[in-house]
């Protein structure tokens, strides 16, 4: 299995893709940009959904589903937004199929033709803006805390498997308030739940930050986002909270009375997060043998392989296993045990490192006789022998230390690759050469970020929430500027 | 609020209609035939999904995520089929928005009409199908026992909340096996499912069996049902498991070589439901002063109320819902303390009985000095004075009777309204003027059942697993028959 995996060092991007197939998370469909994701690929999905929404509900939101279809008026109504969005959307414009009179098989009915097109949407602000103006009426119906788990389709021309895909699933909260300063502290709390499940679960380091102006969302006042960093040195946006401002409120005429009895429009944040993630952890963590899954997303958190030449040894391995796998699934491990008889266990231990199973336990005859289980662990392919009458314990310290490695490794590497630079010459030179974030002044215009883009392919992936205040001259133009920004060529 | 509700004996219709939107589960959209569901009635489809995701994967179920939309062809590839779906269903035709050159806003860009125009998936078979061609090879790769959760678009011309939208959410089982017998284990293994599920969360007692051929899914060899009688003696399907035989492997050239070395094509079933049960929840349990919620499905199982004149009061009511509280929670039960003070405790009752909240706890300062609380349930509004240091078992055991009694109400009503019935007028007589579920003969023809339906609107709901064989003749034709089936007017 995993001998067929592209090198990682030699062509990233084809690795990426073979592992994507091979580790059977996903596939592309017959529809154009549209993928199939597999069960082993959903099952993570499943994962980072039920954490996820845990913690939007320890933070006061609720779940609720809008209309797929947005009609064409509404999504004009934000100048900027139709802008935005106007140019990757799939658009509805008949209801009814009918059989083709000149024997053409099924064709569109025309006579089905909608009054006004719908767009499927690609983001839903404008379609829950439309029913939050019907139900916000006072400062007593704020605020709104909503989010929605569903799918989305943005018309993409160059798609790859979860990175970038026509439909893909998400979660969107669209939230309502009732003063600038509250949405703003939701937009503040939401990044950082973004920024907490990315360390915390995904074993993800990233940067925190404001985007330009440019490379906001259309329709925000500000975006800020989250920024991880791949293996091969680019950057992958892993999160985005928006500040709206009261530009839906106003194009949707969303107006309440205050507590003074004053009208206003009602302020309001969004933000999301997708499948996308799920090329995130691939990229960030996995080797050439397969997929490295921090514990708290894998699907099968143990796999038990037995050793065996026939079935007295198998029943005796396999008395061992349904004593153990009890215990581990009574302290909440993910346990699976292949007893299969078709493959090899080598063949079965190069799959399971192949799909990035965190620990695996292989039992022979021999750990049979001497007590013992061979234990090994996916993230640094170390094996150690424990005594089975030990082995829960055991695996949840293993558990929490490979979810710490993970983590760890991944942060050394982005601190490794974050360079602080000065010199056009070497900004570029890193960029052609080695990758990395780049640390660098900036003028803080949209004309040298674009020429910055044109010339490098960087842009700026946003401004950290924690670079310090500091004089320099922007990297491209030598203009002055006050702080650093964060460059890189991205995903 | 609740006051405000019609009457469920004088107009059950609006009563329904009524019902869902004042206790704030769905409401129409902007966009035709679409609803928006809102946090409490998507709660109530959270736990739905919550407790059959568990099912489905105790049997050994896994999900998984297809495109939402399908290639026109695709859809026309097995011939009932795309009869059945073609006449509702939404239509994609162009990828792409502009600025209209004459000023008149935003239009579709004609330039970017598709080569093949694609339709929003109104059920899965066939994209999945075409995805399963390549999964499958031998015998090996089966069975395969796929789930998918998600939403489906059939363009109804008459919707009702909840019962029949354009778009709802639904999952759907899409399973391939290597034999007819497995897959028709699988078909009834799924109804069995959905049938236990009625029963154990919805409290809803349903008759398991066989649709007739008219009634059947577009395209398959087998239709499986689960109907359930609402309180206004019309029956609703509560869910559907197909056996589909190789129609679909066979539209997609889905062949496999079997243990013997033999090719054959692939066996299917497929098996849904959707969030038209939650129509079906309310109709069964509900009355005129709101929702009944059987406490297995209900997002807020217990609410408290504080009985108060003042802060002093509420602070010392507040203390000891602080002990009761985060018991009831750790024995799992979700509780809501309601302290708000700007509505009286009379407007709440109303509010959380609207809201069909199972048990509502009410704490005055004579129930502090008492060391008592009120505890009233939803179902048969009774109230009794509880001791607080007793109030975890007491609900404990109270939910567990609330659900039972929940479920044999609607037994009873099952019963008293299900007629054995052998002659025309009596049949007539019967959907007529008071409606319920009629067990009779029938010649098994489709032209007599279609003559039943013109002229009663009752159909034939299913022929019941159970029903036992008996001869009888055909309540329409007269003609000679050997088993009862279910005839009923239905949603």
């Amino acid at each position: 299995m995993a001998k067929f995996l592209t090198n990682r060092d030699e062509n990233y991007a084809q690795w990426y893709n073979d592992l994507v197939i091979k580790a059977d998370l996903a596939e592309n469909s017959a529809v154009r940009g549209c993928m199939v994701i597999k069960p082993y690929g959903y099952a993570i999905w499943e994962k980072i959904q039920a954490e996820l929404d845990k913690m939007f509900k320890a933070t006061g939101h609720v779940n609720a589903y809008f209309p797929i279809f947005i009609p064409k008026s509404f999504f004009s109504k934000e100048a900027k937004h139709v802008e935005g969005f106007a140019k990757e959307c799939a658009i509805v414009t008949h209801y009814r199929l009918k059989k083709d009179e000149n024997g053409g098989g099924i064709i569109v009915d025309p006579s089905a033709k909608l009054e006004e097109e719908l767009i499927i949407r690609p983001t839903s602000e404008t379609i829950i803006w439309n029913s939050y103006k019907n139900w916000i009426h006072s400062y007593r119906d704020l605020p709104i805390l909503i989010n929605q788990w569903c799918n989305v389709v943005r018309w993409e021309m160059r798609t790859r498997l979860f990175l970038r895909t026509s439909e893909f699933l998400w979660q969107e909260g669209h939230t309502a308030h009732a003063t600038r300063e509250e949405a703003i502290e939701e937009t503040e709390k939401m990044i950082n739940v973004y920024s907490e499940f990315a360390q915390n679960f995904m074993a993800l380091p990233v940067i925190k930050g404001y985007k330009s102006e440019t490379e906001r969302f259309a329709g925000a006042i500000d975006t800020y986002a989250i920024e991880a960093i791949m293996q091969d040195g680019k950057a992958l946006q892993a999160g985005t909270s928006h500040f709206l401002g009261q530009n839906f409120a106003k194009a949707f005429d969303v107006q309440f009375t205050d507590k003074n009895g004053k009208l206003d429009y009602v302020w309001a944040t969004s933000w999301g997060l997708s499948t996308r993630m799920i090329g995130a952890l691939i990229m960030a963590h996995s080797d050439n043998k397969g997929l490295v899954l921090p514990p708290r997303l894998a699907p099968i958190q143990v796999i038990i392989v037995p050793i065996f030449k026939n079935a007295e040894q198998l029943a005796r391995i396999s008395e061992t296993v349904n004593k153990i796998k009890p215990d581990l699934q009574a302290k909440g491990i993910s346990v699976k045990y292949d007893d299969r008889d078709n493959n090899t266990p080598g063949w079965k231990y190069a799959d399971y490192e192949l799909k990035g199973v965190p620990v695996r336990l292989a039992i022979g005859p021999r750990d049979i006789e001497q007590g013992t289980v061979e234990v090994a662990r996916r993230d640094t392919l170390e094996k150690t022998s424990i005594p089975v009458n030990n082995i829960t314990d055991h695996i949840l310290t293993l558990l929490d230390d490979i979810q710490k490695n993970i983590y760890v490794k991944a942060a050394e590497f982005k601190k490794a690759n974050t360079f602080y630079v000065d010199k056009w010459d070497e900004f570029v030179n890193i960029l052609d050469n080695q990758g990395g974030f780049i640390m660098a002044h900036w003028d803080g215009t949209a004309e040298t970020e674009e020429k910055i883009k044109n010339e490098t392919k960087a842009t700026i992936r946003c401004i950290p929430f924690e670079s310090p205040e500091e004089d320099g001259k922007c990297i491209y133009s030598g203009k002055p500027s006050k702080r650093r920004v964060l460059f890189a060529r991205s995903y």
